[in-house]
């Protein structure tokens, strides 16, 4: 399949926007941002055995490589717009290229992301998206404006995503992987049946696996977060790790409340509550938004919960200082087992 | 060296312009584009082993790397603003990346390029930058827009870069490697000799790796050419295959003469006339322009030359139909050994 049939196969799927002046097929694209709107740009990066396993579906690849681009122009609070793809693989794969389309231009359609260019290479197993979209001055929300007193929120759930990948690097991941269904022990070791896909162990593991794979970006509640939240991040790097940001960029620091972190009830299923403590606080690929807001905000942002059909759970309160303290249910000072996941040196 | 060490010594390091309201730091970055203009858009990526040969200096990886996408922009006419960049990397090396940045930096400040954003991630070495530029509406230089009877134009010379990849590649190629002084002989094979460093072959060999590992994107002429020439396109793939685009999206086709592509001394030097003729035919990874434009602005096209001190020589014709033909000086049809390099089914 050389390059240029691959660039046409692509070109005949993508989604047409007015404001795409020139698409795919030169050698870059023309695009017209709306007049009193600012550019916003993020580019992320998946490398495969790095940021998914091996034996991820190229569909949900596809939607994953857009979804956490997608994710942090949620955290903007920036309306998408077009992206470019550059697609690396090792050979030629029509088929897994289709499937990688399938859910890489589902998620576009979902949010009219266009998808107006990018490159195709050989190479390992990578995928590198760039992001455009358009917010009005000022509206953007940023890690650096976090005020003492404010309410930290999270939306959705927490540690869902590397609760399945705990699951799957368990000694029983083999078991896992071939038919996933099991329990977990006190312990918080896996015993794998080969039981029914009924199972209410086997449909928590597959809701867990698909916070992994199709990560949802928090676009709307992003959107709608603009002028009330102080200050957001999404959590790609683990909660502890990626509210550090917004206290190291804010010279703040945060109180939470162990208790108070959103959990699935897949994850509290699966999880005895010490090692499930762990996954929420500091797990990464989870992809919720983590936002400030004053207190005054707290009725807004419940409407805002309702109106985007979003849980949004207030975990804690930002404090003078620079640390991120999680306080246990008894008061005392909680500290995870180990820190969140950093891409280089980690692993 | 930690993700937010090494971005640190990233922000430390970039290019500071006042239509970047937030550069690197945040979930994304937020920009300006200037009133009146269109958002211009490429994106690229070198792979290890696919784009740079396994030996390349870091310096020159990260020069090459903006390179090949400001080459983009310089093939639509636009004027460079904004880059973004996704670094994979196998292990920690800050030397590495301290002067990979040296060249990727050193060719940003030449064209005043502010480094937004991005991404480092762990895997195997790969590249991938997102350049943005500016255009006025309408100016943009593009591949559908070739007219028949236009003269067909080159800047620079062509088959440098293959020249330097063909002797590398070449069975005294480890020789090449190590001491880089050689002479080809009638049939085209090398033979290397140990020779001082200031042998004429040594330095003729140096300036071809330098079109190799330091290609120059032609943004000046390109800006120059916006209203006078019809279509352009770089030249990445090979001068045939990169004018078959034009010629594809144009609806048109070509009649070049053979004898009229530009060769650097040093190509002549070091080639025969044949195996020259193949490198700068379908040679890749030149990153000149190849642009199309009415006889009548043969005149303005020279004057251009003088202003922008690069070399433009016309080299052919377009014609209709749809192939791209290439004339010997005999006037007989001329055909390349073998087609220019592809992405995909080539390697």
């Amino acid at each position: 399949m050389p390059e240029f049939d691959l660039i046409d196969r692509i070109r005949a799927r993508v989604l047409q926007r007015d404001d795409v002046v020139l698409g795919i097929g030169d050698d870059a694209a023309l695009l017209q941002v709306p007049a009193g709107r600012q550019l916003v740009v993020a580019m992320d990066t998946l490398n495969v055995g790095v940021h998914f396993p091996h034996a991820t579906a190229p569909a949900d690849i596809g939607w994953k490589a857009l979804a956490v681009n997608l994710s942090d122009l949620a955290a903007m609070a920036a309306e998408p717009a077009w992206c470019t793809l550059s697609l690396s693989l090792p050979g030629d794969d029509p088929a897994w290229v289709e499937s990688f389309l399938d859910g890489f231009l589902a998620l576009a359609a979902q949010h009219r992301v266009a998808l107006v260019g990018g490159d195709t290479t050989r190479g390992p197993l990578s995928i590198s998206v760039t992001v455009h979209g358009f917010v009005e001055p000022g509206r953007a929300l940023r890690r650096a404006t976090a005020c003492v007193d404010d309410d930290i929120w999270v939306s959705g759930t927490l540690g869902d995503a590397a609760g399945a990948l705990a699951l799957m690097s368990d000694d029983a991941g083999s078991a896992c992987r071939a038919s996933p269904a099991g329990v977990v022990d006190a312990s918080g070791s896996v015993a794998w049946t080969d039981s029914d896909p009924r199972d209410p162990a086997h449909s928590a593991y597959a809701r867990l696996r698909l916070h992994l794979d199709r990560p949802t970006p928090r676009i709307g509640i992003g959107l709608a977060l603009a002028g009330t939240a102080n200050a957001a991040i999404d959590i790609s790097d683990g909660l502890l790790a990626d509210l550090g940001h917004v206290c190291a960029a804010s010279g703040v620091g945060a109180q939470l409340q162990l208790d108070a972190l959103p959990a699935s009830s897949e994850l509290r299923a699966l999880f005895p509550d010490a090692r499930r403590h762990a996954l929420q606080a500091s797990g990464g690929d989870d992809y919720e938004l983590c936002f400030t807001a004053p207190a005054t905000a707290r009725h807004a942002i419940e409407q805002i919960a309702i109106a985007t059909h979003v849980l949004c759970t207030r975990i804690g309160r930002i404090v003078t200082g620079s640390d991120v303290q999680v306080l246990a249910g008894d008061g005392t000072s909680w500290t995870p087992p180990r820190a969140g996941y950093v891409h280089f040196g980690s692993e």
